[in-house]
């Protein structure tokens, strides 16, 4: 059975460039019906379930949207779920912490003028709540996840659907990063490093209700290159 | 029949969650054999079939490999296809071309003085290559093509596996708007713009092998600016 396999593979890959290409060329559109499973399996010569896992797996990825009885939608995305398989698949290409961090430099500091610009008072009252929160919580997974929801509603302030769509993906593993940091910061008992990241987060908080890029630049730096020297040279 | 719609949802989502737990805590291992398919069903109560069919969806997003009659593998990804489906729907993402040219300046100009510590000659030679192409063909289709190979030999140069992976997902959407461009340049016969478009990319290659990074960031500056003023702002 086994000699299937690549025909299986190569199918699979035709019937999503030819999916693909409908949707990139516009013959299909956003909340249109895609081509029924039979017509599919009929023009590639393959059967019906094959297609149904195939549109199943896009549907998964938010893709498009399976109606049972009814067909196949080309759906627009709502963003990106953090736990989706997307973010996991993130995780799984880049295990390297540095990788991270030199990807975090390039997004939160390429973005500081624009979000300067583009944030609303309500994303400050955010940030600002998830500091307290931070400084009040007794469990490490509740300052961790403060600590990422300051950051996302950071990028997310851009507006930018394509750059807020990486950074979620991303997320993932900044939380898993994030988590493994605060775990070990409240098993020492390290006040000092708790106080400084809380004071980092400050910084750049009140240096985007300033409005001023070139301290809010500073801040992140500073808080980055903080992350690198205590968590992840030793 | 539709009533059991949500419930499949919640639990399909359930199982990924239980599966990406499992691999972020690191008890399923890259290489590893994943749960098998009997024993997700046993657990959740689900059928085998809605099982496979996660396991498909995940496979084909290169995050797990099933092998037929042996199980299915946690494997490393390689990279990503153009033309896969998470390329799509980044596709689907962003559907307006100033965020990706937002996108490319945040990504491609922080990234200038990395590239130029880490490129290589071999780097430098497929660009010029590219050049070259561009130059002499007469398919609108080739010319794209070598451009969008130079913008990824440029970003891939950096070696970070997540600025790659962000990078190589946004190409099916840059490849898109660059088919567009060019096949509009060979329609009105616009030598003038081919030319434009050709010498800046021989000023970013020319940056980049005189190791000078405000020249590079002066370069690509020019051509995204370019872009931007020439084919989105009619």
């Amino acid at each position: 059975m086994n000699y299937n396999f690549p025909k299986k593979i190569n199918i699979r890959e035709d019937i999503l460039n030819y999916l693909t290409n409908s949707i990139t060329d516009g013959k299909v559109k956003i909340n249109e019906k895609l081509y029924s499973e039979n017509f599919i399996a009929n023009k590639f010569g393959v059967s019906r379930s094959l297609v149904h896992e195939i549109y199943t797996a896009l549907d998964m990825m938010g893709i498009v949207k399976c109606i049972h009885g009814e067909g196949t939608y080309l759906v627009k995305s709502e963003g990106i779920n953090c736990n989706s398989p997307l973010g996991l698949l993130l995780f799984l290409q880049g295990e390297d912490a540095k990788s991270l961090l030199e990807f975090r430099y390039i997004i939160e500091l390429g973005i500081v003028e624009q979000v300067i610009d583009n944030i609303s008072g309500n994303d400050v009252e955010i940030m600002l709540e998830s500091i307290q929160e931070m400084e009040e919580t007794d469990d490490y997974m509740i300052a961790s996840e403060n600590d990422v929801k300051i950051h996302m509603t950071y990028c997310n302030a851009l507006h930018n659907p394509l750059v807020s769509f990486v950074y979620n993906l991303a997320i993932v593993y900044i939380t898993f990063i994030s988590n493994n940091n605060w775990e070990s910061i409240y098993a020492d008992n390290d006040t000092n490093k708790k106080n400084e990241l809380i004071e980092q987060h400050k910084q750049i908080v009140s240096a985007l209700v300033d409005k001023k890029p070139e301290k809010c630049i500073k801040a992140i730096t500073n808080h980055l290159t903080y992350i690198e020297d205590k968590f992840l040279n030793y």
